[in-house]
């Protein structure tokens, strides 16, 4: 067998997600579809790095993908950009090794996060960011951010799965929460070995309300030592999250 | 009598245009409606200082209107953006002298045109510029788009009004067309003492006709000269032209 790795980029707004699910339409479905038309007499799947949520946007999703056959990456590339909507598009696809899995082969993952903090909004971010219209201390922001990095037990910022499961194991490496100041707002940008479900826009969610003064950072410290999701704030809009890339380095996001 | 000028910005991809039409929404009917439920017993006209086309996208259009009593412009902004769409905003609104007029008090305008030259589009931006897949020569795009600026006859590079009818005067002064290379392609921007109908559009489908090398400098010259608009390049799509500002300032443009 042989195995291709893509990297996706796409416009979360009109998906139900990444995933096949009922009655609604997927990313990994459209993906899946223009396989299948290529390649009618193999029943191509596409596995992708972890689902992103409805609305949530990619601008570096990996999946892979295996197929008997050895495969022109160039040529389906230029196949695949043509069958698929302008909202998803493959950016590159080369062959990996075989026993290369988008999922279990991650090491690492970077998201980003919009804020936007102008009294009026971008009509061009409307889709692509959060309009918070609370003043933001930056400095507080930056203080709250720091506490979150490193290796922690992220139970109340981590959601129950659609299987109504909590993670077996909540405890992940954050590498860095960098604060970015942009013409319009903030980026908040995430880089861990992994993140539960809703991670990032519970940390989000939970920034903001520290960042706004509604929250102390002593609050936030036992948010994190209580375990218990209900203790954080609301999660923070899907549309202003991003994933960036997926990382296959063994130990090279690592500090 | 006082007058009020309007700042606004707006995704055009869902609309007609900003004027006025029968059978197709547009910005301006918009801002009339939301400044008739706020004014219901004046019936308030905005008049933009030109119409952009079906498509085209606003980061600096600017309007007016004039109105019986004193208002209070920040309470209008607040108003006017919670009955608008999200994909049109009010950026400013301030009071003008009585006699300010969008249009005929303009003195200079600046577009910009986005062009797209990787070779696997950018979902984010499908809808903001055109993608252009041949191969770009920047030098001959600025020798090209040099030609341009100045004070000239810009008649090849006009389509007819809506009313069939060419402009009486095709004489304009662009001040200046910088090619701007970016990220991912390259930015056109123009600034001119005002702009023929399409002009910016069809100025930049023949500059990219010369950068693939699909036209000469020579035949530009032959172009300029014929005073014909069959003669110069097809139209740029509209999804790439963004009206930047309007400038009301006298001889504040000028070289």
């Amino acid at each position: 067998m042989h195995c291709y790795k893509l990297i996706l980029a796409y416009d979360g707004t009109l998906y139900g997600g990444w995933q096949i699910q009922p009655n609604t339409k997927s990313i990994q479905e459209k993906l899946k579809q223009a396989l299948f038309i290529i390649y009618p007499k193999w029943d191509l799947h596409p596995i992708g790095s972890g689902r992103t949520d409805a609305g949530v946007h990619a601008k570096g999703q990996t999946a892979h993908f295996k197929v008997p056959n050895k495969i022109d990456p160039e040529r389906l590339l230029l196949s695949l950009n043509g069958l698929l909507p302008a909202d998803i598009r493959v950016r590159s696809i080369e062959e990996a090794d075989p026993n290369f899995h988008a999922r279990y082969s991650a090491t690492g993952k970077e998201y980003h996060y919009y804020l936007h903090l102008g009294k009026v909004m971008n009509p061009f971010l409307r889709l692509y960011c959060w309009q918070v219209k609370k003043e933001i201390n930056i400095d507080l922001l930056r203080q709250a951010a720091s506490r979150f990095v490193g290796l922690h037990d992220f139970t109340s910022f981590a959601n129950e799965s659609h299987k109504g499961a909590a993670a077996k194991n909540p405890i992940r490496h954050l590498y860095r929460l960098d604060v970015c100041v942009t013409d319009e707002g903030i980026r908040l940008e995430f880089e861990g070995n992994g993140f539960l479900y809703k991670m990032v826009r519970n940390i989000t969610g939970t920034l903001i309300d520290v960042g706004s003064g509604k929250l102390s950072l002593d609050e936030l410290e036992a948010i994190f030592e209580a375990k218990d999701r209900r203790r954080a704030s609301q999660s923070a809009p899907a549309q202003g999250l991003f994933l960036i890339r997926v990382d296959y380095t063994k130990n090279s996001l690592s500090i």
